[in-house]
């Protein structure tokens, strides 16, 4: 994958070296930021707001591939997969940490490839870089994100508010990502088998880019804002669907019903589902890392978003003995169950 | 290490699971907490204080080694670590977020012990414990900690503000944690030889603990309030005494002398370096790990603190040119150079 003649060795640089090279590229422009990288700590202000913070760890072999997964592609993703957790909470996110982990196989040009794509997500968001850690691995790539941000404490939303009634809404489209990544796994047995045989992505950019390159969904924050809408409860979605309306229900003591036919999915996610010979409602249902939010409104907040082409209303919330089920497009009512995901299998 | 037979499976209870797990063992007790886990970030609040924010990766077979170093210290050592920062930036630390990804390698109870050494330490610094990350991960022990704190904005210390003139002090003891490393790495050998030969750590109590379970140092920030002092910069030994002073100096655009023999080192410390053959002063100085508090301070502030048998003056700073420059016990004149750590060697 790299060329070594021609790159640079971090055991030349050091961990100091690399702190400074990163620290070059890297501008302060939020205003809520009084001391980034360069002391023991990062320093942020946010006056009579409320904190937010989320943090994710991304390691090698589990959470990306690096065959298949360009560097600068995963700083970029990262960064989106926390600052999604932030706008979950209905906040703006204004400052991450970024954390690497690395061995020294890692040239100083990968290094910089995956830091170009935290900071251009950063820039992208408004978000500063104020710290981190760089450190040796024994094994593979070790990626770690903290995101901070901030919220008026009327505007926090938690998993737990959704009332009976309430309507559950999602933006964007479904199981993209997932499908995104059974493309790619194709093309890289393709290639393992006969590496003279270049990949196959044409015309499907879209779900790759949706599995490459997510963008969390600030604009919903802001939309919901502009609308005056403030949701009972909202989650974004890295497992799946299923999983994270479970999630709502669970943690608001209360039951749903969704339909099938009003689960967003896209065009070329739903054929290149079926050129699979998978459902496409159960890769949006179980798929993940799609980063959109799942959130639920009071019904009279519903003239409010129904003209919006971005936000769907998939269902709504029921009383908690009614269960969490899903009605099929033929009429069936079939329950949702958390096939979540189980990292330890 | 561990008996499987009698232990639990992590495959068995999933990421949920896990989580869940975790929760029931974490109460809320900081008022700055809105909102610990269970939903897509923390949510904090810290009024007109600033927020402090500070993040370490630690890496398996890197920053610890599972064959001597007990889980619980281990969990217990990474929360130190990182409140550490917190108070070297002269703050409180409120919470932290504490992130693994382990392999299916490990049973359940090893994830307990971790968790346990962890959650000890945040209920002996008045520490909140509000999200993390579980992951699965395919080779070694990963741990990711990112700890919140505040202070009001004319307490914050930085590296950057010594000024010619003020004393270099230091807390505590140095050169403890490199030195019982040293002992702790000398019996994995012999073990590794003979495994039928029991580790002999008798009577080493103190730098074996100084190794495997450090003390932050949030006393010391307790008594420079309490004294009046407002320290002109602050760090916390991690790397070493040189490669800290040196971050002092370079960021304040200063030189500095330091006197070998007013460097504190324990007598047990001083007396196993000798014993391995190594300079107990070069232990201090490029040791590491050690989380003392190094400051300076004004002159006019050496009354308040030259009682203080846990503080020792060890130094001055002068102007950049000066240099930066140790005065050995012969009274001869040598630069310190940052050994530092090159992570990538």
């Amino acid at each position: 994958m790299f060329d070594n003649k021609e790159n640079t060795g971090l055991d030349k640089l050091g961990e100091f070296g690399l702190i400074d090279l990163i620290n070059k590229s890297i501008e302060i422009k939020e205003e809520s930021t009084v001391k980034g990288i360069g002391d023991d700590a990062a320093v942020i202000q946010h006056g009579g707001k409320q904190t937010l913070i989320s943090t994710d760890l991304l390691l090698e072999g589990v959470h990306f591939d690096l065959r298949y997964v360009p560097l600068k592609h995963l700083g970029y993703k990262a960064v989106q997969v926390n600052l999604s957790d932030i706008y979950a909470m209905n906040g703006i996110a204004t400052q991450i940490t970024f954390s690497i982990g690395l061995s020294s196989k890692f040239p100083l040009e990968a290094v910089e490839e995956l830091y170009a794509g935290a900071i251009l997500a950063c820039k992208k968001y408004n978000v500063d870089l104020v710290g981190g850690d760089t450190s040796a691995s024994k094994q593979g790539l070790v990626i770690s994100v903290t995101s901070i941000g901030y919220a008026d404490s009327s505007a926090v939303t938690y998993r737990n508010g959704a009332e009976e009634g309430d309507l559950i809404c999602v933006s964007g489209d479904l199981g993209g990502a997932y499908v995104g990544l059974q493309l790619l796994e194709r093309e890289k047995q393709i290639f393992l088998e006969n590496p003279n045989i270049q990949p196959d992505l044409e015309g499907k950019d879209y779900i790759v880019e949706r599995q490459l390159k997510p963008e969390a969904r600030r604009d919903v924050v802001q939309l919901l804002k502009e609308l005056q809408i403030k949701p009972t409860s909202m989650i974004d979605v890295s497992d799946g669907l299923a999983s994270e309306v479970l999630h709502l229900c669970k943690q608001s003591s209360k039951g749903c019903r969704l339909y099938e036919e009003k689960i967003p999915i896209d065009q070329m996610t739903y054929d290149t589902a079926r050129e699979f010979g998978l459902d496409p409602t159960v890769c949006a249902l179980s798929g993940g890392e799609d980063y959109e939010l799942l959130f639920t409104i009071k019904q009279s907040d519903y003239e409010k978003i129904k003209g919006d082409l971005d936000i769907s209303v998939i269902g709504y919330i029921m009383e908690e003995n009614a269960g969490c089920n899903l009605i099929s497009k033929s009429g069936n009512l079939y329950p949702i169950t958390a096939q979540g995901w189980n990292a330890f299998n």
